[in-house]
């Protein structure tokens, strides 16, 4: 078997636990395996230099802060090809370069183009595990770029499906997916198995194991994961296609504080001003969600919408330089602690009254809905921030996800 | 003109370094002057990482440390390309692949072979300042090299070379080359030039401004350098050619007191027996200096020779294995408190008696001379530690340097 294995920064953040996910591999690869390894910088190393950057140059242009961010995965598989070599197996670092990992120039936020598999096989063929620098790549400048957010996941998937390989772990630090945050959710349940598609539903909603990126490519190539932790042996959470799985009617809860609402009342009633009001924020970068459009009542009409709290604002400043003069709104109002709980579960698409079924659980928990969204294979709701958690737990309670 | 400029780990140690070596490029930048800047890693960022390598794995692999070791160039040249930016001059960071810097397999001590000078033109073209990773190469594996000790300097150098570069500046923490070490005769004086030759001699003798390396190709490709210290304006010292300079008598002296002292007495004298004992030492990568065989007396013969403190032991060892067997000497003497003190001019070759003014200076001061080795260009003579300042300063007097 050809197996990819990413671990993040927490599982390399030290000597200790560098030799931790060494033996991991290890066992692997003396079971006849060809086993690559994808890592992230160790830590918060990527903090500490992007501080550093920030220190020296708070503007300063991505193309060098991603030659400079380049340096902590490379420090990783380096020292990660030692410890291997120091345990008796034989292991070689790669980096972009050495791969190659080509990517788009986007820097800070590049996306994978093509990987060669061809070094990468020769260290296989003779045997020896391939430690190899997650989150970068090399545009076609010849310059290191970096992956933005999940980047490691990212390159560990594309990495499996350019090999062909039998199996991508992703490691973490929890035991894989469940059916609602176990913080918040005490009777939260481990899921054996979960679609891509409600994988992409959580993971945007901010469930957070896995990235987004990492699993539309997965989706895309089919490549079947493995979410699992890096401190136990436990199965972990398989995330595959749906056609041989049996379809959960609801997967799991996900809960998002991380929400900022808007309400922009009293717009012209006549087409175009939600394209403007859209427009505007969008080349500001804000992406927004939630998006809820009133019933027009006469002239006049509302919009409202959620972002994240980083751009709240951004989004704020964005509203207010273009309300009086091209958006024309009477009022713009901004609500911080909202949240969103959402249920996902690819069984939705057929099974009707699911929403139903959560909005009732919602009201005998006495919690009011400000705003409602949904996709095919998912519900979401806008509450207050304070009621989040009991929220969760009636929901999760309502369809029984415990079981 | 086109100027490289390299400056070690210590002129970029810290944010306030790091912009201080930015201003003094822009300078040259702003005045029209294309420029590369060739820099090491932030101040003890190279020993940083071979302790942490060591931690985990004290026998590793020479590929893997220089994949760790490479990271420290290329942080600096990423937060210099970025103080540069943000004092408003377009710079580039470059590292060993981007360039690309060919050199020999060698991993920790390779030698460079062909420097493309294409990406680097482009840059200087547009009229970006072109920051570079010192010290770093890549095999024909594709994999990262080190050049070993002075390896910025040598690719300041080699850089300088294929370029075409009108200067090559080496930025130091001292003011030049000197007639002798200033911490060791107070009157020593700055050298405003001294040739190809007399640096190579004072860089073996340990005066240390420059590697060998560095000196050797500069030579090799008729690159002038010139000395100088990053800490002020002053004019440093200008290596170059000798054929176009008045050539000084003596143009300094060297104190080295990293010397041990090997005598090995009794050996059988019959041919092969020096050969012998060379080639163990040799075998364990003991490097030999001032070696001297004695007149032989009957049957046997003595021979002596230094070798550098960290070879000490290896050397007494691989003496005392073979010294029964292969050798059959009678004993083995090792003496730790011994110095060498040298001078070193292109003018020695045609004034015959330097060598004796400096033996008569050497014993009106009392200071007894254990051995004497010479070169073309150079005297040394073998002395107690505890003479080195002292025989120094005589030597230094004899000759007026410091006039």
């Amino acid at each position: 078997m050809l197996i990819v294995k990413k671990f993040g920064g927490t599982s390399v953040a030290n000597k200790e636990r560098i030799f931790n996910v060494a033996k991991r591999c290890i066992e692997d690869y003396r079971e006849g395996h060809q086993v690559v390894v994808v890592l992230s910088a160790m830590g918060k190393q990527t903090d500490v230099l992007l501080d550093m950057a920030k220190d020296i140059n708070p503007k300063a242009h991505k193309r060098e802060l991603d030659m400079l961010l380049t340096t902590g995965e490379q420090t990783s598989v380096a020292l990660m090809a030692m410890a291997m070599d120091s345990l008796g197996v034989p292991a070689v670092s790669l980096n972009a370069f050495q791969v190659a990992m080509h990517t788009t120039s986007d820097y800070g936020n590049a996306r994978l183009r093509k990987i060669d598999a061809k070094r990468i096989r020769y260290e296989l063929d003779n045997r020896r595990i391939v430690v190899i620098t997650g989150f970068q790549g090399i545009n076609k400048y010849n310059d290191y770029t970096t992956l933005g957010r999940g980047g490691s996941d990212t390159t560990a998937v594309a990495l499996a499906a350019a090999l062909n390989a039998d199996a991508c772990e992703i490691y973490t630090d929890v035991d894989g997916v469940f059916t609602a945050d176990p913080r918040v959710v005490p009777n939260a349940r481990k899921l054996s198995e979960i679609t891509y598609d409600e994988m992409l539903e959580l993971a945007s909603l901010g469930a957070g194991v896995l990235h987004n990126r990492s699993v539309e490519m997965a989706k895309k190539y089919g490549v079947q994961l493995v979410v699992r932790s890096s401190l136990n042996t436990n199965e972990g959470t398989v995330v595959k296609e749906d056609n041989k799985m049996e379809k959960m009617l609801v997967s799991g809860v996900a809960t998002d504080k991380n929400v900022v609402h808007f309400a922009v009342e009293g717009l012209e009633n006549k087409p175009g001003v939600a394209f403007k009001l859209f427009h505007h924020l969008a080349n500001h970068n804000v992406n927004v969600d939630m998006i809820l459009q009133s019933v027009e009542h006469g002239e006049s009409q509302d919009i409202s919408f959620t972002v994240t709290e980083d751009m709240a604002d951004i989004a704020m400043e964005t509203l207010e330089r273009h309300g009086d003069t091209s958006l024309k709104c009477d009022n713009i109002k901004m609500v911080k602690d909202v949240a969103k709980v959402s249920i996902v579960g690819a069984g939705m698409m057929s099974n009707p009254g699911v929403a139903a079924k959560m909005f009732e659980a919602l009201y005998d928990a006495g919690i009011n809905i400000r705003q409602i969204s949904t996709s095919e294979i998912r519900v979401s709701v806008l509450i207050d921030e304070k009621y989040a958690e009991p929220a969760a737990q009636a929901v999760h309670d309502a369809f029984s996800l415990e079981e």
